[in-house]
């Protein structure tokens, strides 16, 4: 199989005028400095130095994954570099890559935490993130070089990725054959397309075919031939890793069997496994995935990172094989579950992203520590696995790249973000201040055919301009553009009463309100606790007003309160209250202190 | 203060034709033998024979609690035989009663494990259960003089009580200085009643005086002296053992201050930790209780020994300061959280008791192993700690003596079982079929007053017979009855749906259908699965219909189904089917193979 597109690569994007714009000022002008001053401070970019030694600070002992958390940090500071020029991080990175250089070994391995703690153990231990590593390494290389066309780390980079190949594939000494925890696959197919190499597509199809081969290990899905997998299970990081890398690979090589095998994985997430707000992952307990259907609220864990390898794998799949069911649910892990890793001034960060927070239980009545077992409250600045920070900044800073994918004849508009997206003499400059209205103007450059991704939530569209319109069943509208021509593409985006499958026991009954992509919340700031007792009338609707000090439109619905009792249980007798309830978007919850949270709310 | 009433002693009941009487066939001609035979074949009873040694079978190995297992067994074939005298369960207890002797300590100790593996460590383990097992030897020994006149086994216990008192109170030489978990307290008052030695009193007052002034534990209730308690914390059979010897302490004692501190944990059981089932224990980590009003479902615990031992506290309240809240709660435990504990058939058990069964994710797909945080699903034979099925045993045969309370003037019917009950020239027969209907004929001999409770679900009753009836604040219709008097009590008994308090976010908005004292759930072997996606109308009412082989009531309702869908989320469409809803008493449930099981259904 082909791949029908390929995605608009960042260099010819240009995000403006939106949500995002305003989202990527933050990101360079707040997030990438902060991540930056937290990772100093505890030693992550001092510890390309290797320096420490027993007898040291043991807080600032490297640990397994701190390459990887510079390196996405390098990641996103490139992707930023790439659009806005900033001696003072080229600066940072420079000077880090000569610390690579000094300090890698001859054959081109480098690793702080094998260099300095264990030598003589280089790749014998699966559970230690040395792949994983030096996959982000890669990926930041070559985000490097594509932002400033410098090729020392892209070098170095690759000289690391030719002496991995010669251990996993010529000289087979590893103690293991596939890298437990995945990355470096993907990272390698970035690798070849940066430098034309075709040995480090070959060795990133080598980890994939090699893996489940001969191990048993569903928590770093090797349980079975990759091809051979269904279900999502394991730790969700990992996973998306690696069907993100199983995307590449059979866009690539138009290998189907990968892609099917990554198409029903896919659906293992989306319709199975995936919470309301795109967030992934039903238990911190191995940071993994439960069974199907199983999506506890007070006890989710939904990683950050695990709805960024989610975006990531949804929007390879839809470039190869367009289709609104990948973009729909990128779109709602975009808005929600990932957005929400962060807080509204760009500083803090959700490693786990709580679906339900009832601060009944959350801290003990003892002492005030807080219930290990209970969900997240409150954003940090900084946590020992810091994993997430970088990633959010990577993203934001590369959201353009996720917005259209092209061929010969197409642009397809995945995403509403306003900017402008060109590819071979097309181009399309798209404005809009969505989701805070489903308004999308949209300019043609070129004559071509244009795809619009009608979201599945959206039951009413207007479209003016273009011909030939038809929509399609994989979701989008094919409208013929000419040059200069404009598109006024327009969703209705009211409030919505969305309802679970009945097999999630958790939520089945209870309501998620929604307005397009954002999931809504109610907050013991705004609303009478426990939130639980407060009751929706999907008939009735609800009224948006806009808050102007935070920036979004909150959703008031006249809602119903059950009143308080003394008693535990007693005979229903339908005495609801009325309450008005008031909702904020999911992303923007826990920005005003520690408070309950509430997303499926009960219907009356 | 002076406790209003005492309970009607077990010697002065007798319980004939009604639902208990049934029960307590079963128990004497099934269950007792079935844990005895368990119990043999496991070296429970083998292992008062003090010959383990090590390098024998290792699964015969005597565990720290063994002891009160077949000290919980003999207390309850004691009750069995004081009704119907059994010479081979006499011969038993004689047999085993001669081991003791046979193997006690020159100072009067018996403890198996550590007269077996660390005789030099006798009472420096708090964890390790002597004084629980002490305990319930005590119970054992008073049931059996209590039954049979013999004296022996009582004997040997004042020794060991005696030597226990001498360690703790006089000489201090043990590592602790109250018990690490709770039993020995209620043992030693009924030690003194069956002796009238009140120093058995004063060791149990000096074990409650003594917890929590200098240790710190609340996992076994010692954070805090007992009267300064307010919340029912840890472990949760440790705490309703440690209430009711508190009850049993004022009642003996008249000290206010014991009694207005078990009122006020009576309270936090009951109004905030309580399952709708009168099942205790909201976690299976450290079988303990959590935070208030959080009341999972699918990992409830609610271990039988807790709803046992919440029935005792309860009951022991209610004599002291007659009130139906206190029977209303060891009422509903009684006939569904501990009536759950046993199948049907007598001769398996629950040691914890699922609020909720979902299929999903209860057997690991990958080899069908029980997931070890999924909810249990089938009550078995026995287990490695198997203190409920003896725990149910004693409870059954002794359920007569749970019945009435009285005073000089006045008898207490607490709870509606049929027999005979006397106290002091004072007798009344209770004929009922009751829970299988509220119709309740009491005749009186004697002349005094009669306490009949209004259990708080009846909102409509009848009365005839009798003169100066009067309901009280106390929740007891008080009448007075002359020599012959035939009084006829009808409790009215609809099907009621019954509603959590908002602050338990797990059922908050959902309903539990009950009628009269019993709970009902929906099971999957009955309706469609999953049984969340069922919904009642509170409006519709419920129709009886009558199994006549489980022999118990059924009850249907004119319900709802939410359709399948192959979507994980969407918009809500108030679609929901016509569907018969089947319902079961939750006692009932899992006694046709594994099934989900649902109590607490989702509301149209």
């Amino acid at each position: 199989m082909k791949p029908t597109s390929k995605n608009i690569p960042l260099k010819n994007t240009s995000v403006s005028g939106g949500f995002w714009h305003k989202r990527q000022e933050l990101n360079r002008n707040v997030t990438i400095h902060a991540v930056y001053d937290r990772f100093k401070e505890t030693g992550r970019f001092d510890a390309f130095k290797l320096e420490w030694k027993e007898g040291d600070d043991e807080k600032l002992k490297p640990h397994i994954f701190w390459d990887s958390d510079v390196a996405k940090w390098i990641e996103g500071a490139a992707y930023i570099i790439s659009k806005n020029p900033d001696p003072a991080l080229e600066k940072i990175i420079d000077e880090t890559v000569d610390l690579i250089e000094k300090g890698r070994w001859d054959d081109g391995y480098f690793n702080i935490y094998y260099t300095l703690m264990e030598p003589d153990n280089r790749f014998t231990d699966r559970w230690n993130h040395e792949l994983y590593c030096a996959g982000h390494l890669i990926e930041a290389a070559v985000a490097y070089f594509n932002a400033t066309g410098k090729d020392k780390f892209l070098k170095l980079m690759c000289d690391y990725a030719d002496m991995i190949e010669k251990a996993f594939v010529t000289d087979k000494w590893p103690k293991f054959t596939s890298p437990g925890h995945e990355e470096i696959e993907l990272a390698l197919v970035k690798l070849y397309h940066a430098t034309g190499e075709k040995r480090y597509l070959d060795l990133s199809r080598h980890f994939i075919d090699v893996r489940g081969v001969n191990d048993d290990l569903d928590y770093m899905q090797s349980h079975k031939p990759v091809r051979e997998q269904e279900e999502a299970v394991g730790h969700c990081v990992r996973a998306v890793y690696l069907y993100s890398a199983m995307a590449d690979l059979a866009a690539e090589t138009g290998d189907k069997s990968l892609f099917d095998a990554a198409d029903k994985l896919f659906d293992s997430l989306a319709k199975k496994k995936m919470y309301v707000t795109g967030g992934l992952g039903q238990t911190c307990v191995g940071e993994a995935f439960l069974s199907e259907y199983d999506l506890p609220e007070t006890s989710a864990y939904c990683e950050t990172c695990a709805a960024i390898g989610y975006i990531m794998f949804a929007n390879r799949m839809s470039a190869i094989n367009p289709n609104r069911k990948y973009d729909d649910a990128a779109e709602l892990a975009l808005y929600n579950g990932f957005l929400c890793g962060v807080s509204l001034d760009g500083k803090s960060f959700f490693y786990d992203n709580s679906i339900e927070v009832d601060l009944i239980g959350v801290h003990s009545p003892k002492d005030g520590r807080h219930n290990p077992f209970a969900p997240i409250t409150q954003r940090v600045e900084v946590f020992d696995c810091s994993c997430c920070p970088p990633n959010v900044t990577r993203l934001i800073a590369d959201i353009g790249e996720y917005s259209c994918s092209a061929n010969d004849s197409t642009i397809w508009l995945h995403q509403f973000i306003a900017g402008e997206f060109e590819q071979d003499g097309k181009k399309i400059t798209v404005e809009t201040l969505y989701p805070e209205n489903g308004k999308i103007k949209i300019t043609a450059e070129g004559n071509f055919t244009l795809a619009l991704r009608l979201p599945a939530w959206c039951k009413n569209y207007i479209l003016s301009g273009g011909k030939n319109t038809k929509l399609q069943s994989d979701g989008f509208i094919y409208v013929d553009v000419a040059d200069g021509e404009v598109l006024e593409y327009g969703l209705d985006m009211p409030v919505r009463f969305v309802q679970a499958n009945p097999k999630v026991r958790q939520c089945c009954g209870r309501l998620c309100v929604q307005r397009g992509p954002l999931v809504y919340c109610a907050e013991g700031v705004d609303n009478p606790t426990p939130l639980r007792g407060l009751f929706v009338d999907p008939t009735a609707g609800g009224k948006l007003n806009k808050n102007e000090e935070l920036n979004f439109w909150e959703i008031e619905l006249d809602g119903f309160v059950q009143p308080e009792s003394d008693e535990l249980y007693y005979d229903y007798d339908s005495a609801l209250v009325p309450q008005k309830i008031k909702l904020i978007p999911y992303y923007a919850y826990a920005n005003r202190g520690e408070t309950d949270m509430l997303i499926w709310l009960s219907r009356k």
